[in-house]
């Protein structure tokens, strides 16, 4: 029985992934008037595939966000092994705004039916996303692109700040690259 | 009867503004645990005075953010004549997020109750404060305090994002000066 379970267990992964990929892409569509029968068809799996995996459209939803957070998590971890510290660091913090922009549609869905958005995320990224930014951070310092008195509450703060209000508010981009822009002459190093 | 009828306005005018006098002190000592039964003690009012103003806690508490409001817009109204614009602009922007830190345990109340805490904040305070800050800004600005590629859209998402973050995580004293300290450098006019 194992040896047949595993293939098994490799085939909903990639059913899932699939799935997943032609959520955001429908979701990119349509907005929240996205039918799991066109995500369905856009992955090229039958309706019942997605509902085995995702009973409704708020487990689909929930499982969207965890998947862009697992990205996000991925990016700043290649981060990491950039060439430009300072840009690395003012790039990530970019992204996570952004990140968070999108997220707004979704999260109150969620949030109607319940549902903390936060749940879809998975145990390790959400322990160990603090520990990359830090040293995204700790990195940026060290080559003087970043001040060296910023620590990680100030950083928390800030883009927690951010990340809430260009969520709620709905920042558009020319907004949010101003915004972020002048803040971040305040991160830089030449204070 | 008109006659009659305006001394008992003011009469009530001045049990309202020294009940929420004694909301404030009251609030501040005993938190939420505090009673109706104890403000009226303290504003030297009976129990009946506090109810015929407002029927329950809920709007007791809408009305104590109305009235921070409106202080807040009376400062910002005084700096406008201040002798150090650009210290009046940062120094407003900090009272913006302080005032919004002490809100939240009140707006959880309201929230709960299904209350919108802005349904408290007088008509002209909440038409007016954008372009008392917008004036703000231009003072600062011309004395060469704060950069003049700031406008109005930027300054609006930051001290909202700010004070959303300081009121939702109950940012302390000292986490607030950081934060804000590293914004102002990227708002100042070095850049």
């Amino acid at each position: 029985m194992n040896d047949e379970a595993r293939p098994m267990r490799a085939d909903a992964r990639r059913n899932r992934a699939r799935v997943l990929e032609a959520a955001e892409a429908i979701l990119a569509r349509d907005g929240l008037s996205a039918s799991m029968r066109a995500v369905a068809d856009h992955a090229g799996v039958g309706l019942g595939t997605i509902y085995r995996q995702f009973p409704n459209r708020e487990a689909l939803y929930l499982a969207v966000i965890g998947e862009r957070m697992r990205r996000l998590y991925a990016e700043a971890r290649e981060l990491l092994d950039a060439d430009d510290p300072g840009a690395a660091f003012f790039g990530f913090f970019t992204r996570v705004v952004e990140v968070s922009t999108r997220k707004k549609a979704l999260a109150d869905v969620l949030a109607d039916a319940g549902i903390d958005p936060k749940a879809g995320i998975g145990e390790q990224v959400d322990a160990d996303m603090p520990r990359v930014i830090e040293e995204l951070l700790i990195r940026a310092q060290r080559v003087g692109a970043v001040r060296a008195d910023l620590a990680m509450p100030e950083l928390r703060a800030l883009l927690s700040a951010v990340s809430m209000a260009a969520e709620r508010q709905q920042w558009d981009e020319q907004l949010r690259t101003r915004t972020l822009g002048m803040l971040f002459d305040g991160l830089r190093a030449h204070h």
